[in-house]
């Protein structure tokens, strides 16, 4: 991309498609002058230049030729003073592609560059207005469909993480210092920096590091959805299951789907949380050939999964459920399994009382045994609790979750260079490799705030954000 | 729909779908403080209720529990300077469908009412901001995706039709109130009214609704397309000239097809002008059996049509051309008719010259014979020039251009009216009678600018517009 700082950028920042209006941002130094050009204000209105920041300006759009654009509404933002920290003028026209087009054409060749993705909050960036984690937040936050993914995002966006890394960064500024100025001294042999305590704050950095990176596989499920698998005979119902689930589905995850193009998965949201279904084969005929085809296939997709929902045909035999369950439970540690009895309008109670008890033989726990009826939609709701109220389980309580595979490729380069300098601490290593692995931690963790960065990096973040952002 | 003016109304006024920016725009008495009890301000800012209006606010969207939804900016309009004329609050947010969902909802939750389809601009309406007309411009604005259906929308919107409809008015109040003058002294005789130029006035507004009304046709091709038509036998390559003709169609034009969803049909833009074109099916074998069954459905169709492409196969024999076109030309008469020679990429110059002689021996003009090759692309882009200057022919130079079939039913009616006021004038028809005439004309213009409306006439005209407008 043709990345430039000093230049002036314009984009359609709405959505695609036709509205009632879209938005138009200028930003730069030249943003307000160029705007003028184009801008007629109503009434007794003055010039754009002539205004005060942060108000609204009603007038008219006009081309070289005197022709009315569009009426529009010009908000007026004065460096730095703005989101992306330059002048920036924001044009409020009527939602028409026709007119978007006109107008972003008036523009560029008034003297504007047609802003490339994610330009405006690389700018942001680049003023400061945003260190990186923060930026990168804010295409989570445009991407994110639910409100555990957009919690994630906005603690993210307003420096919860950023924050947690500057401290860590400071301890260790401190600490290599004191390192460092026993270098500049290494003839008299002084220790300015207490290797003891020198050694609690590298094990602690090293613990905090730790946990971070540890939030990354639990972040990754919160914002791609808690991977989970439905498992069963072919006849179980799990067709008809997954239906009922998504049935409840809010309009708005669907909507996204035909937006983003990004999944083909089936995904719901329960309570907030996102879920992605795992696809999986029926497995047929198990009683007879527990070591068929379609049972291996299904129980390496297990592996994925954190939760698992075994579903039961309640009107099958039970040496058939057992022969299954002796395969699938061994596979299920450290997993979430929940045994859903199906079919119970089929079922009578002495039917349901022996499955539930040789599932309790089984090791299972009675919480765990959910009764449904797929195909009367009876008992569905309590089964969403159930699996939401996992979902809620797993939560850490912290709020800083690390979701950026970035960030967490950074943090496990931090973790090493951090386990080497506690390392380095325990055999009493000399102060020079010391320095090196904690300005080495400094480092990556730099990398993931912005403070150290490269073209390269940035070019790889912002290729991703949409235009206009 | 349940339709109210005293609430407070809120909506996404940008595009769906996903997007850097989205808007929600809040309008109605208590849009500002139901704003408030979200907005939490950054720095040193006040309540949006203690700040001035036209100014921009920037800070936090919580909800109820005091979690942050989002970081927005806040434009604040002040009764009556707004769009709809109410105190009016657009809140400028991340474009996440979520975040956006979620703010709507707690709006709501806070006193809003969710709006209708155009109940912005119903709103701007009821409130004087706008005509009626203009404000069925508003929609025709935002579908615009062409200069000229751009630039109809544009003039009607900035009231260029309401103008010359209000003036039309107040000349007929003047004539009525006269006439109704008469009627009050009806026992003395007397006339107020002078008849030759009472006269003189009906004819002229007369003339004027009808030349308003024979816009229409034109307006509506303008806005809709203008009806084209390619005629020809099946292997004269009318398929590979119409998509010649679409390849140079602007991104735009697919963008909006694919947004409307409102037609399947061919359209292609020429030099700021849309080109509908009519599907036909290649007319087979005619030299032979002239009367066959493509032909008289080509035929048909060719009364849609304003432009007529005849596409020539330049290979096969004059008579054939001959045949057909002794068939075609007469169906042509006040259409435009342009002779496409095809396939000029195997024709010699005397080949080309004996077809040119068979057509203007057959009374076609030499201006309205083309040469092209479809399949190597050659003179197409004359082609098109001809076909917009077509367009651009049948400008009638006016400004103010009917396109809304609404409107040109009401000109229809006004015109009967004034027609029976003209002829009761030349028969001296007691003034009484003249004055229902004229009170009908009146009214049915009123209907068009909105002086004269009724709820179903609004319901009708709102429903068609966006959520949010």
């Amino acid at each position: 991309m043709d990345y430039r700082l000093n230049d002036t950028i314009c984009a359609v920042s709405t959505a695609a498609g036709v509205g009632g209006i879209a938005v138009i941002r200028v930003s730069g130094g030249e943003a307000v002058s160029i705007a003028d050009k184009l801008f007629c204000p109503m009434g007794k209105g003055t010039s754009l230049q002539a205004r005060k920041p942060n108000t609204l300006a009603y007038g008219e759009i006009c081309d070289e030729a005197g022709e009315v654009i569009d009426q529009v509404v010009v908000s007026l933002f004065r460096a730095p003073h703005s989101f992306t920290g330059e002048d920036t003028v924001e044009i409020s026209c009527h939602g028409s592609l026709y007119i978007r087009q006109r107008i972003v054409e008036l523009l560029i060749r008034s003297g504007c560059r047609g802003a490339g993705p994610g330009e405006f909050t690389r700018r942001a960036f680049a003023n400061g207005k945003l260190d990186l984690s923060q930026a990168e937040a804010v295409a989570d936050l445009i991407a994110s469909t639910s409100e555990a993914t957009h919690r994630l995002a906005m603690n993210q966006m307003r420096g919860g993480f950023s924050r947690e890394l500057a401290d860590l960064r400071t301890q260790l500024l401190e600490f290599v210092s004191l390192v460092e100025l026993e270098l500049d001294f290494s003839e008299e042999e002084v220790e300015f920096a207490d290797r003891a305590r020198l050694t609690t704050l590298a094990h602690h950095i090293a613990a905090v590091i730790t946990r971070l990176a540890d939030t990354f596989q639990r972040g990754n499920a919160i914002k791609n959805g808690i991977p989970t698998i439905i498992v069963g005979e072919t006849n179980a119902g799990k067709s008809t299951l997954l239906n009922r689930l998504l049935h409840d589905e809010r309009a708005l995850v669907s909507d996204v789907h035909g937006t983003t193009r990004d999944t083909v998965e089936d995904t719901i949201n329960l309570q907030g949380v996102t879920f992605r279904f795992i696809d999986t084969a029926g497995i047929r005929d198990t009683a007879d050939t527990v070591e068929n085809m379609g049972i291996d296939r299904t129980f390496a997709k297990l592996s994925q999964a954190d939760i698992v929902l075994w579903t039961i045909d309640g009107t099958q035999p039970v040496p058939h459920m057992e022969a299954l369950a002796h395969k699938l439970i061994p596979l299920c540690t450290g997993k979430h399994l929940i045994v859903i009895v199906n079919k119970t309008d089929l079922l009578d109670d002495s039917r349901l009382t022996a499955i539930h008890d040789s599932l309790t033989a089984l090791g299972i726990s009675p919480h765990s045994i959910m009764n449904i009826s797929a195909r009367n939609d009876t008992d569905i709701a309590p089964l969403e609790n159930r699996i939401a109220t996992l979902a809620n389980a797993d939560d850490t309580g912290s709020d800083v979750i690390v979701t950026n595979a970035r960030h967490y490729e950074a943090l496990i380069r931090a973790q090493k260079s951090i386990e080497r300098a506690c390392e380095g601490l325990a055999c009493n290593y000399p102060g020079d490799l010391l320095s090196q692995d904690i300005r080495e931690t400094m480092h990556h963790l730099g990398e993931i705030t912005g403070e150290i960065t490269t073209d390269e990096i940035l070019g790889n973040i912002f290729k991703n954000f949409c235009i206009g952002k």
